[in-house]
């Protein structure tokens, strides 16, 4: 299997789906292209259709999109346990997931990803909403699962969330203790630590994604 | 179980759940919601963290989320059918359903479901180049699986881009002969038959909506 990712200091999406890999200890041959340069798109222009990363290459089969890869390895690969197994959680984590996939427009634009950077910014009441909102799900679910994952073992909602956690220290973001006690979680985990390591490597500058004062 | 939904002439992410439930005729009682009332927002604030539509209540389990609601039933009462059966047509059709969910912001902005109107607009290059991709997606599946759904059976995926069949409708958008005849299919099914018949009754006015020349 093939993984096509971007920087790692700024794709949030190319982090979300190498974290399964990774968490899982899953052999995977890691393809870094450069956001936004002819080389990505030339590469990826013959593979998928959007000219977007993540996407996985396997043999015939072509997978772009963060979530899409997700549930493929899950089903393929981990026998379905990167989803919790009681049905109930199992359609919350869907739904948090879900709500990480389509929405928090706001925060993304707001705070894009920028690993190395330490920024203060100024947020729209829509971001504002948005981070009440994360600090929500995460708490209310350490509440469920005390020094846990957001449902108790590492799941798919866990990958879609670990970028905010790196946001959020980022741009200094303030949360409640437990929601507080969750990002630490991810940020301490090895994997993302592994993440962090590579990202430092980096040095190629997106100048939209630089945005706030630098502190 | 009860489906939470809004104004049935509006609300596309709404007839993207719902459509799995009438496709398989599954018993479901549908609450239809008048969007941004207060009605609206007290009925849901028990119930959902987001106070969205589409919401699904099945006994304490909630789900929110379309795409969501759309995986929860297909594990739950439909022993996976609603996704092709071979894991390569399945790992595509969750790539293209995920484009839906995440993306085609210019398409869901300048061309917002109304499905009684006949409107005419300018758009913008973001949403042509939504369009064109759409049609690729079309026309590629029907060379595929001719007079077929976009993977023969109906899925999951057929659900996510049932709203777009109707806003090529309402804004009068050209399309390629074999992604029409698609949408031609998805406009004559006996499930969208059904929901236009009651969006008929719709008749609350949302202004934002309501983009375009009448024509
Ligand atoms: N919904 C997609 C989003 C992917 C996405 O937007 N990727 C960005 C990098 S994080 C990208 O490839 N951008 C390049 C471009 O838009 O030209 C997913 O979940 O994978
Ligand atoms: N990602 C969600 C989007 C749901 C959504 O945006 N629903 C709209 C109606 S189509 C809504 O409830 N809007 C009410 C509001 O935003 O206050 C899904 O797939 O279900």
């Amino acid at each position: 299997m093939q993984l096509f990712i971007g920087n790692q200091n700024y794709s949030s999406w190319s982090l979300r789906a190498w974290l399964i890999f990774s968490q899982y200890n899953l052999d995977v041959e890691v393809i870094k292209l450069t956001l936004f340069t002819d080389d990505f798109y030339k590469t990826l222009k013959d593979i998928t259709p959007t000219a977007k990363v993540p996407t996985l290459v396997h043999g015939d089969i072509i997978v772009w999109d963060s979530l899409a890869i997700l549930e493929y390895i899950n089903e393929q690969h981990l026998q379905g346990k990167a989803w919790p197994s009681d049905a109930a959680e199992r359609a919350k984590a869907r739904a948090i997931t879900a709500e990480m996939h389509s929405g928090f427009v706001d925060l993304r634009n707001e705070l894009p990803m920028n690993i190395r950077a330490r920024r203060k910014v100024e947020l729209s009441n829509g971001a504002l909403k948005d981070i009440t909102r994360i600090d929500a799900i995460w708490s209310e679910q350490a509440e469920q699962y005390p020094d846990g994952w957001l449902f108790g073992e590492w799941s798919i909602a866990d990958a879609m969330y670990a970028p905010v956690a790196l946001r959020f220290l980022t741009y200094g973001v303030e949360l409640s203790e437990s929601a507080k006690a969750y990002q630490q979680k991810v940020l301490a985990s090895a994997s993302l630590q592994h993440w962090l390591e590579e990202a430092r490597l980096d040095n190629d500058i997106i100048e939209e994604d630089e945005t706030g004062e630098v502190v």
